[in-house]
């Protein structure tokens, strides 16, 4: 089994140490390789995914990843900047299954912006397309408009496209996740304004009607923004586009209060995977060690689970962050009066102590 | 002054009434008409959008909406859809700017998902580009993908595109804006992934040079989700693009917990306009006399003041507004315990007493 290690920008190196410190407690047999990527990979490199580190990523059965980004790389040309290496090892490994869970531990509950009440218990999963989309969609960029409002003005393009075969393979991940959860899939759309997404309606439609034990409902994106925030709880599985689903499970994680606990994997056809944190490079808090690295931890599971096949270990981690949980452990983004405030270190420490 | 009072479907007709009622006691002189629009304008006329309809309201100063949509037309060829009504009426009037104010009443703080700390005294300011981006790009429509990920396959497809001249003038219309509040506008983009939101966030800093007393933050729309939900008060004006902006000010309005009290507006370059209530036409409450029409009482404020330049009787609605809520009346979806329960047709009749 072998793991790209990629721990990129600001508490990248921190979060990732911890996770990889957990991974090697377990009485398995990884072999783990570390590459540069982000800001860190073009500041030595030239380039925010070299070669070297793509390379590395395709032969391996899956990646850990920290997080990339930082406010100095902001001026550069957009291919120059780190979160294109995100974007293009999505793309380069084919990894269109975004699994992002929202879920409110109970010890963190009082956490949440929201009531205590429309959060205790949330468990919601969003399946995020990842490669298609207009994050992909040619043709895009500037040029004089023909029309429109201002004929003759300069202006930018993008294309939102979404094809049959990649709404059909979206849909059967969700809908099989579903059941094994409560059967339960809301569709987010904008089938109202959207061809591409009246099609995606259709599409995940039709492929709903093979999975007749699972429900499926079909929302827009703007009642789904609004209903995330009235009731939560009512969401169980959720499936929709890449640039939905980037808002979406944004806005879901953040609900939950504590998004420095939640992880995301992102799978292919074949199961490889790429494995991160929900949050991102938090450069304000990098080389402090303060960061909380139980995100990364509980993607390491992720993807012991989903690209690793090793279920159980998956199920030892996890536990284990609830168990130190249940200890009181907290890094600073989710301490709180009553609880022990511990460091980066101190808490990947403890995770392993628990297992 | 010419108003044209379009109702629409569900609750429509029952919040327009009460607005109607409440400008008639003001000392000004309007001629109303009437006229049908959306699902109720389909089944008389077999359009949601009547020439007779588009022409009244061409003409008016200003368009006084209710709410359009029903279940049962959901089956419809999407260009007799109730919501083609007022996608049209934004085309053809050429009300690029769409004004969403999120406001939390003090009395109604309780009503919202978040904690009371957080959205106490809430007021932010969204202003959406209404009529450009992904919205009506052409071209749009189905086909045969010649590349992509499964070329030969059937794809949909949308264009998204803002040239210059579209972001420039809705730049305006937010900076101006944020000089009558507190001075901040956070321009919300996608300028990482989409070259159209690149080229939105160069030329509304671009724009942001002449007004240099104006704060200008920038923010990617999936962070902007998230710290809607974190730190709502953060924001004041936010300025986004037509779909973002149908996102968030979703988002945004469920925040307060009490939508039923947001109006909106949306104008044109000559400041013609269309006010209507943020909710929606809520079929399944329809005729029953327990919606509340303060929101739209509050959008035909904002027609007063925005598109008939009667600022005095737009101020004498608001506080006509407050007083009500203070002496503790309340419909149905913003009561609790110690309030008193009202229908639509006395809350309507509150406000005119209360002017
Ligand atoms: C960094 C950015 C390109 C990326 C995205 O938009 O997909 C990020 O927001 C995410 O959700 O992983
Ligand atoms: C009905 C629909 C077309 C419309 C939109 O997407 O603009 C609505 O959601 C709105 O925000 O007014």
């Amino acid at each position: 089994m072998k793991i790209a290690v990629l721990p990129g920008d600001g508490i990248g190196k921190e979060i990732v140490t911890e996770a990889v410190k957990v991974l090697n407690v377990l009485d398995l047999k990884f072999e783990m390789e570390t590459a540069d990527v982000g800001g860190v990979a073009y500041d030595k490199h030239g380039h925010p995914l070299p070669e070297a580190t793509l390379k590395l990523a395709k032969e391996a059965d899956a990646v850990l990843f920290g997080a990339v980004g930082d406010w100095k790389y902001d001026k550069l040309e957009r291919q120059f900047r780190p979160e294109q290496a995100i974007l293009g090892l999505r793309k380069n490994l084919g990894l269109f299954a975004n699994f992002r869970p929202a879920i409110c531990y109970e010890q963190l509950t009082h956490a949440s912006s929201l009531k205590p009440e429309l959060v205790a218990g949330l468990d919601i999963l969003i399946i995020r397309e990842l490669t298609g989309d207009i994050y992909f969609g040619q043709p895009r960029g500037r040029r004089t408009a023909v029309d429109g409002h201002f004929p003759g003005a300069e202006e930018a393009f993008d294309t939102m496209r979404y094809s049959r075969p990649e709404i059909e393979r979206i849909a059967h991940v969700a809908f099989q996740a579903a059941r094994k959860r409560s059967k339960k899939v809301t569709s987010v759309d904008k089938a109202n304004v959207l061809e591409t997404f009246q099609f995606w309606k259709d599409v995940v439609t039709e492929v709903g009607q093979h999975y007749p034990d699972v429900k499926l409902d079909h929302m827009y994106v703007d009642n789904a923004a609004m209903q995330l925030v009235k009731q939560p709880k009512s969401f169980d599985v959720i499936v929709t586009g890449n640039m939905f689903g980037d808002i979406l499970s944004d806005e879901a994680s953040m609900l939950t209060g504590s998004i420095g606990m939640l992880p995301s994997g992102s799978m292919n056809a074949t199961s490889q995977g790429l494995y991160e944190p929900s949050h991102g490079s938090a450069p304000d808090i990098a080389g402090k060690g303060i960061a909380n690295p139980l995100a990364t931890i509980l993607s390491a599971a992720m993807m012991l689970r989903f690209s690793l096949n090793q279920p159980q270990a998956a199920d030892r981690i996890e536990s284990a962050v609830k168990d130190v949980l249940s200890q009181g452990l907290r890094t600073a983004d989710i301490h709180s009066e009553g609880t022990t405030k511990v460091g980066t270190q101190q808490m990947g420490d403890a995770v392993v102590a628990a297992i």
